[in-house]
């Protein structure tokens, strides 16, 4: 086998993993909790049939590849919960080292293509990067707002909390934002959401 | 919300269950099964990541989005094991039936759109059908190769049953057949195959 496919093949074995990294989200039905692998397949779908709600123009085959690749740090770094402030702290210096080695693996070309990707979704600059964002946000909204809000519930996190990060959708898509606001606002309503 | 996006948003939705979709293949390092979303989603990286490899020219998000839904019709109609003969005379019946339910949740023009692609998978006949299915065959391979070809001794596969399916991947990539055949060789070797 020549050096090039062989450097391709350790790297698809390797993203294997991901599917081992849990999340805080549960499936829908109150299912268990999801993985990595299944979370980023969830998200390049929804980036290829929500498209039309982007707020620019986008290359809707980069998002997809960002969405699919996004996370695959975490088989190193572990998931980091969105809400937990300790945990954030180091996520971004535990999420380079990943990177390193993860891409590394890769023939030279594609290490620098898919670390192009991961940094340009990290940076949340580009039209792409900014709707990949709205859909990493809006995807376990969306599974959580199915299971009455279970996911907060489970680690009390508060209204405050979950519209800082959820905000941040709106440089996406307005109308996810649009979407996301109605959903908080009956969580809210309902108590499933802490408003102190 | 108006009707469009309550349509997209409950399609999108209904997927989720593809999550509990298991199948006969193990994740490596002698894992657990593999579900479908987790299998599309390690379908369409590598169909970005080893594109150089197609017969002929691809549309890549064409590829990628074929991988990403090739499987939702199993939510209805079940993962068909490829070996199974039994299970493989009515499994057309049976997806065809999962496509018009599960696709029409979806706004008009999306269920249009989509199921074309999936019919376009099915038929087998562009450079993008033909490469997606490549993929298909071979991401299976590929873990089960990693497991020492555990799939195949649950299942007591003959060489010549893997081959059947295996020598299609030629039609969309004659290096992914070539280390197909490499692999297959070395597991016939080592007896993980039975060669009758």
């Amino acid at each position: 086998m020549d050096e090039r496919i062989r450097k391709q093949l350790d790297f698809i074995l390797e993203i294997d993993q991901e599917k081992n990294i849990f999340r805080q989200t549960h499936l829908s039905g109150h299912g268990r909790s999801e993985n990595d692998a299944e979370h980023a397949w969830h998200m390049a779908i929804m980036a290829y049939l929500l498209k039309e709600y982007a707020n620019e123009e986008i290359d809707i085959s980069r998002v997809m590849i960002m969405c699919l690749i996004h996370d695959v740090v975490e088989i190193d770094a572990g998931d980091t919960y969105a809400y937990d402030e300790e945990a954030l702290k180091d996520q971004r210096e535990r999420e380079e080292k990943a990177k390193e080695r993860i891409f590394s693996l890769l023939p030279e070309d594609q290490k620098k293509d898919l670390i192009a990707l991961f940094d340009e979704f990290e940076a949340y600059e580009t039209a792409e990067a900014k709707f990949a964002h709205a859909l990493d946000n809006f995807q376990p909204l969306l599974l959580n707002h199915s299971n009455d809000g279970g996911d907060w519930k489970d680690h009390d996190v508060s209204a405050s909390q979950v519209y800082q990060r959820q905000n941040k959708t709106r440089y996406g898509s307005e109308k996810l934002f649009e979407i996301t606001d109605m959903i908080l606002k009956k969580h809210i309503e309902n108590g499933d959401l802490r408003n102190e």
